[in-house]
């Protein structure tokens, strides 16, 4: 007998991201936004989804190019990286007001942020309508990072500072220490 | 001009999910799997997304019963979460091998994890063939967390202390300290 309590049906879990979404208008005019319902969604070919609201600036734009960049953002950007969600790209030119710096991707009809130390160009492979969201699934042509920011080991975690969502709290909260390695760690529990 | 660095197609990206997504097999044998390629992906209805590989027993199992539950850990069950990854349900017996308890759920046709802080309990509404991987789509019926995890704000993520997969590093590393309320520290950014 369990003793869990019920929250309801509601869209709770941890981590969820908080990516800025860029894209260009229908007048070639670059526009982000921030994205927490998406994730990796297949390794061959790999894959990314995002999930936005019809009513969207970025919705429009991504259903008439077929083309989006994830661009991932430190904890030093989550000021932006909010703004970018609290306002649309209808009323104000958000890379204007945050001073950012929009690069024409030269692999996908989208534009990515120079700034942000982790970027994924994407072209729509799938798009499925769920409901309030609809889900783009974004073939991942190519990944850039800053150059500074590759290791030996893969990417260098303390300098990015990545940071996550939190649905419930309605917070960003940083990714922190190492817990361990992966496929690795759980080798040891099997006789415990 | 960008001084980014192409690192190839690949599946990088931060954070992602370390879940535990939890099925009952043909014979009702509970058994459960690591996904890290997930996240929500609508508001109405509430759903979250795990792609998963054929091979995997826990798709044969999904696949069948149209039910699964995403079991989220606290740092402190991060080598079970690992063990759930580096092997299969077919050879042994998950719950068994690590102590932990599969309690049935009252709602979809899946057990979920009683020692693991959140639960999401889920019934699939759409099956999208990506690749290597296959999306399920589910329908989040209901939430679940250990009371004493419940505050007014929100849910107690010191208490709980989630934890993120990093692909590319083949680490987890936990969600730490938070950097500011999400919708509100950005609308100061604007008239900067």
């Amino acid at each position: 007998m369990s003793t869990k309590k019920s929250l309801g049906a509601k869209t709770i879990a941890f981590p969820t991201p908080a990516w800025a979404v860029a894209t260009y208008d229908s007048e070639g005019k670059p526009n982000v936004m921030t994205v927490a319902w998406g994730g990796i969604c297949c390794s061959k070919p790999p894959c990314v989804a995002v999930s936005l609201r019809k009513a969207t600036y970025t919705y429009e734009a991504i259903s008439a190019r077929q083309s989006f960049t994830v661009n991932i953002p430190s904890a030093s950007q989550v000021m932006a990286v909010d703004f970018f969600g609290v306002n649309s790209g209808r009323k104000i030119d958000k890379f204007a007001a945050t001073g950012l710096t929009p690069v024409k991707s030269e692999l996908v009809d989208a534009p990515f942020i120079d700034e942000f130390p982790l970027v994924l160009e994407c072209r729509v492979l799938h798009t499925l309508e769920i409901g309030l969201h609809t889900q783009f699934v974004g073939e991942i042509i190519d990944v850039k990072a800053d150059e500074s920011l590759i290791t030996d080991s893969g990417l260098d975690m303390e300098a990015i500072r990545p940071f996550a969502f939190i649905p419930e709290n309605r917070e960003y909260r940083v990714i922190g220490e190492s817990l361990g390695k992966a496929f690795s760690i759980g080798r040891e529990q099997k006789d415990s």
